[in-house]
């Protein structure tokens, strides 16, 4: 069996009782009960996805995917598609967002360019995984083949392995890719049954008129692809992208490896989509870093009955939520971790 | 002159011109345009209170003011006093939410008895600048005289001025009192000119019936107060607390030393609003740290056109959402401090 099989028959719900345990601990910290309100929630399915009441957080690491988009063709980006591979660059020498924030969160950084359009040459520090050499134009026809799709899923699924190897217990999905925001928001339309126009944004900068412009390319992809939507599997093939399949991947593997995936915004959460779909238990292993301002996200939000960590009003991806949530998670594992008990300290617990 | 006449007259706003420099250089960072939503906002605002365009987060405290409240007497709190003091030796002992949650964010934490009733002894690291021995019952009078009120706002002060001289650039607010969510209502209801019923609401744990009987004695002291309640100061005395005067004070202080100021939650806020209204440019050094889920905090951030950092559903006070925003603030920091700019590698930028 291949790896995306045997990885998607390998995940499991997060045990209930696991998460009562760990509930049962928050209630006896010296705080009334649930006064902390999220961070609780997310103190308590971190350590019941890690199997123990008072859990630690190990490495942490943000996994971004590079893929580039053929649809920019359509002019749905405010930015040439070149700028995926200097923002590659940039990962690589340290001076993005995603660097400063993941360095704040205490998280490596892990670049792999997944499906960017050019030669990267040898960068030290990029790890080259290239399943083609971007995505083709989903406005003409499918962004890859099925196979492909796999391919490029399964080299999530590998980097997820890789992490849970290293001692990671918290992993963040990452993605640069000029024009993504246009395949998320045809993925959110084909998996919510939403009209393309209520997941359409302005994305890194798009003024209004270019984003009923980007609206339409998006509802031209739909029917062009339509009858190549019939699976999730197959949709994220015909209207996905690279990066976002290995994003998909990520959090399949770190579902099938018991750790955390922290996943960032617009783009990140159609993979989570995609795997929620083929692995619904999946979920489980998931935190929603951030609302984005891209005005689909709340849809989705809406849509699964999920709900961000923090809401700043963020647009630009790269990981950056992942890396400021993650912070917040480690805040409620070092919570559940950390503070003495009412036994402790003598108190009686009140209401 | 004294302490607190001399602190409001060196206030000063933050200059326009600094928050302008800041966001010039936050526009040629290699990111599109505000992509960073609010984390841009705190960032410049951060830079422009230290005047520099890089700054640097120095020393992080949060002062956590203890004091408590006769009006427990008329059942307003789901928790008797005398957990004031056994939280206070918690907090001495480390193992308290705020303890926890400010060593992640890598912030002292200062313990002061302000106001609390009864003898806590000699507890090693407490600081005792006791006012009195609890705010008098606000139901049936003052909780305390105007001179009370400034010697303890003056202990707020001299805490900003202690910080400040020990490095400290970002001061977290913080509070510990039980019963203390009904004076913050009171003084809610009184600046805002609110209905109390509007702003008043479980605290640590009330069940429902228990609330509207709280409303009833938050209006109480209203009407009992009304005469005494001319000015901010006034009001603050009247139907406020030590530790609110003492937050009050600290807010003050920090905007006087040119320091941010965290503002914890719903009875911080109250002493924040106090501070504004003595020194309307104090606002500029405050940033407001998150949403309690006690339901009046959000009719004051609509009333005064503010925003918090997070939105976590939190209620637990102490400072514990000051300690997460500070982590916040300070990634907005390290953004504007550390990323490359566009010159710096080569991309022309976009939108």
């Amino acid at each position: 069996m291949n790896l995306l099989d045997t990885t998607l028959q390998s995940i499991r719900p997060v045990p209930a009782a696991n998460l009562a345990a760990a509930q049962d601990r928050l209630d006896n910290l010296t705080k009334p009960r649930r006064s902390l309100g999220y961070l609780e929630e997310l103190a308590a399915r971190y350590a019941a996805i890690r199997g123990e009441v008072r859990p630690q957080v190990g490495a942490k690491r943000v996994c971004v995917f590079a893929g580039d988009h053929k649809v920019t063709a359509e002019g749905v980006s405010a930015y040439p598609s070149v700028v995926t591979q200097l923002m590659v660059k940039n990962f690589i020498g340290g001076g993005a967002a995603i660097n400063v924030l993941s360095r704040r969160a205490g998280a490596e950084v892990e670049v792999i360019d997944i499906g960017v359009d050019g030669d990267l040459g040898t960068l030290a520090g990029l790890l080259v995984r290239k399943v083609k050499s971007g995505a083709d134009n989903i406005a003409r026809g499918p962004a890859m083949t099925t196979a492909e799709c796999r391919q490029a899923i399964e080299v999530g699924i590998e980097r997820a392995q890789a992490a849970a190897r290293a001692g990671v217990t918290l992993v963040g999905t990452g993605e640069m890719g000029i024009g993504n925001t246009t395949p998320a928001a045809a993925l959110f339309a084909a998996l919510l049954g939403l009209p393309s126009a209520e997941v359409t944004g302005p994305g890194t900068g798009l003024e209004p008129g270019a984003v009923a412009a980007k609206a339409a390319v998006i509802e031209r992809a739909l029917q062009t692809n339509r009858d190549r939507c019939g699976t999730p599997l197959d949709t994220l093939a015909a209207v996905g992208g690279l990066e976002i399949a290995g994003m998909c991947g990520l959090c399949l593997g770190a579902a099938a490896a018991r750790i955390g995936v922290v996943v960032d915004g617009f783009i990140a959460s159609a993979a989570a989509l995609v795997a929620m779909r083929l692995a619904p238990a999946a979920k489980d292993y998931m935190f929603f870093a951030h609302m984005s301002a891209e005005p689909g996200h709340r849809k989705f939000f809406a849509s699964e009955g999920l709900r961000p960590i923090v809401d700043l009003g963020m647009r630009l991806g790269e990981g950056t939520g992942a890396a400021i949530a993650m912070q917040i998670i480690e805040d409620g594992v070092a919570i559940i971790r950390e503070m003495a008990t009412f036994a402790e300290v003598g108190i009686t617990p009140g209401a």
